[in-house]
């Protein structure tokens, strides 16, 4: 029995198991080729990376490329690693354009360079183009396999065109129609050029006003537009109108995705990154623990020097807890309530600015809004809490602690509603507005608040 | 001069706005129906609803229709409420037919009846069938606008077909391949038809092995199946297999951005509802303040109650706390890092869950990397911690703060952590697990563990 590699095979059909075990090209072939990739890929990741390497060496270059684009960073990072040059590049050579340059990303420096010499030049010089825009652009998302079509072809010219161009292209549904010089000058779309008379001539059919981003664009933007006028595929152009690439749905999906996940970590009080300094895209289950650290670490020693002001504003009123050790006991809940508020508001400010549903000037706007919001809630809050008040520490506790709470949980709500705004005028992102962020810098105004008050409420009465 | 309603007409084109203010039928039609209609609804959603119902009696019912899908829930609502019967129901017939049932939730049920009445038949029970479907179903995403093909056609028959069907259809680039009863055979995509030989048969060309939903199934696994296999549409079959309907990319985009927004907000422990009774798909700037104060103050009163056991806690240990009042600077402290690194470890896990990167079984391998990485980020707290315990409180309570450190962060990760896959366990969603919830658990865990440090290491102290 040839059984160099323990598959967990459980997951497989009984057939595919088998040719597994005896790494069978001829079945490999016959049995993993017809599944959809995404299902391999899937599949796969269960795997050791030698064991996918082994497995990716007996598979055809065209049925590696498109699993390998469905497996995580870290996992193609380790196949690729396996893989021969000659091999690697016959794959590389299956893969879509912007696919290509996404997978070279994750290969050493020397050894791309070397890939790039097996390819044909036609390739290398797209790969070499499309790698030089900055990650995060237009640029660095799109595709340069599209259809184009000059002006003067008429409807079944185009079709035809279309039909022989077809296997290479990402996408046949959109042409884009250019001139000489690659300016870009409108699109028709494969359902418009059918329902055209046949001899109708692609000028007088295609769509003038196009939706188009520029090569240095932010990918955001990208997203943002096709999802505004809901797009299949974008047109992007560089600074002389010239069309360079498309951008399509399956790649904006992607950066949806990401975006979010970033606007999410930030909320948490997770550090960025970018390059392979980053979590997203990795996945938190193969993050090494190194990488988990460098992300948590800097804010919480961050928020632990935030901390220190709470700790000297107690300091400060340090005869008033003296004097009165059961306001302590109200502290956790306190700053806890006037935390929490700002959380809430800063995580309902910083989703609607990321959609677009706020923007920078509506600020006094919704302030207004969230001083009401933010009273009526507190008062609800005092109610409940005055009963424990008088419970645990009596009447003149209850007092106290009520009147902190709704001063407590406007003071929060209000942090948290303006802080994402003052990091827009700042520049920054406005996600940076965590809720471990808002929730130290609530805790420092609640202590103060809270034995502010009832400092002054106890020398009142002592005063009687 | 006509000049009944105010516009903010600087945002137009000079023509444009004087033709607003004549409410010249001609000129609006001519300057508006050639724009983009998501432009448009970003420009009349700075108008007050019976301005844009005013336009609107002025225009196309296609232009209507288009402008209308691209404008949020209130604004449609509120120019649905302004427009007559007659004018609506001739709109609702150009929508597509997922936008009909959309938009007929926005009406009181008494007009959709009426409006029902006023539509052909066909379109009425279509509407019917579609509304039958829960929300939050791909039965109330999808469309019954596709193209059908019967399997004996030709290449060059089924293009044919399409050509005739394609002004009524929301994409003719997928055809699905049915047979009498409707059910579902298989499906080939416009690029594979002007591939094909013109003579070949449907059933020879066609792809067999289809990825669809039940009409049944949940919005968002309708979501992840389109944007696994990069789908641009997904057939939606019923019990007896037959096709019922499709979902298209653009409704699944939406349904991405919502989902993201309603674990967004879990996060930040705003209550979810659904229906009207939902943030998401209002936009924050125009939410009323009782719609907030009911998604806000739930929790937060929950909070409060939770924190009542912090309270009793510290109460516990009344006596260590009025022996050395200094501990009482350190509590914010404390209690803010196990509740950062507790809401930083929901956080990665909440959307690493979302994602798929992680699953329910993959609790203990991640348990015990969070260990490792949560006694290292401890100790580097602890280490800076310590030099403000020196200079605040002495050699005693720094060392009381630095052990309380590490094992309150090792606290607080673990719960961050755990909490979501609990969540799981319970059938519950793991987004429940917010950073206040998860911060407010970890409150009470570091008062306990705080004092408890701190009144054994005095006691042992007093021993000596």
């Amino acid at each position: 029995m040839n059984q160099p590699l323990k598959f967990p095979i459980d997951q497989f059909a009984p057939e595919q198991g088998d040719a597994l075990e005896n790494f069978d090209a001829n079945v490999l072939r016959q049995l993993f080729e017809d599944e959809h990739p995404a299902d391999l890929a899937a599949q796969f990741s269960e795997f050791d990376p030698p064991q996918i390497a082994e497995i990716f060496s007996r598979l055809s270059p065209e049925c590696c490329a498109d699993v390998l684009r469905y497996l995580d960073y870290e996992n193609r990072r380790e196949i690729t690693g396996k893989l021969d040059n000659e091999m690697l590049s016959r794959v590389i050579s299956e893969m879509t354009s912007d696919d290509r340059v996404d997978l070279l990303h994750s290969i050493p420096d020397e050894r791309s360079e070397t890939l790039l010499h097996l390819l044909a030049k036609k390739e290398r010089e797209d790969i070499r183009r499309l790698s030089s825009y900055q990650e995060g652009t237009a640029g660095a998302i799109m595709t340069s396999e599209y259809a184009t079509l000059s002006p003067d072809l008429t409807a079944r010219q185009a079709i035809d065109r279309l039909r022989l161009e077809a296997p290479d292209k990402e996408t046949i549904y959109y042409a884009y129609v250019i001139d000489g010089k690659r300016r870009l000058l409108g699109l028709v779309s494969l359902r418009e050029l059918i329902l055209a008379h046949p001899a109708a001539r692609i000028k007088d059919i295609m769509r003038k006003d196009l939706v188009c981003v520029h090569a240095h664009d932010d990918q955001e933007e990208v997203a943002r537009q096709m999802t505004k006028y809901d797009l299949l595929a974008i047109p992007v152009i560089n600074g002389g109108d010239a069309l360079v690439g498309i951008v399509t749905f399956d790649d904006v999906q992607d950066v949806i995705e990401q975006e979010a996940t970033e606007d999410f970590h930030r909320l948490g009080s997770i550090s960025q990154g970018s390059g392979t300094d980053t979590l997203v895209g990795i996945g938190l289950r193969d993050a090494g623990p190194w990488l988990l650290i460098r992300k948590r670490l800097p804010w919480l020693l961050a928020l632990v020097f935030m901390n220190i002001f709470s700790g000297a504003g107690i300091a400060y009123y340090e005869d008033t807890i003296q004097a009165t050790v059961a306001l302590v006991f109200f502290l956790p809940l306190l700053i806890g309530s006037s935390g929490n508020a700002g959380a809430q508001s800063a995580t309902l400010m910083v989703r609607a600015l990321a959609l677009g549903e706020v923007i920078g000037k509506d600020w006094l706007r919704m302030m207004g809004k969230e001083i009401g919001i933010a009273l009526c809630i507190g008062a609800c809050m005092a109610i409940a809490v005055s009963f424990i008040g008088v419970f645990r520490g009596g009447p003149d506790v209850a007092v106290i602690v009520s009147v902190a709470m709704v001063a407590v949980v406007l003071f929060g709500s209000l942090l948290g509603l303006s802080l994402p705004f003052l990091l827009i005028r700042l520049k920054m992102d406005p996600a940076t507005a965590s809720a471990p962020l808002v929730t130290s810098m609530a805790d420092i105004g609640g202590v103060v608040i809270y034995f502010g008050i009832a400092t002054w409420y106890l020398g009142l009465q002592a005063a009687i």
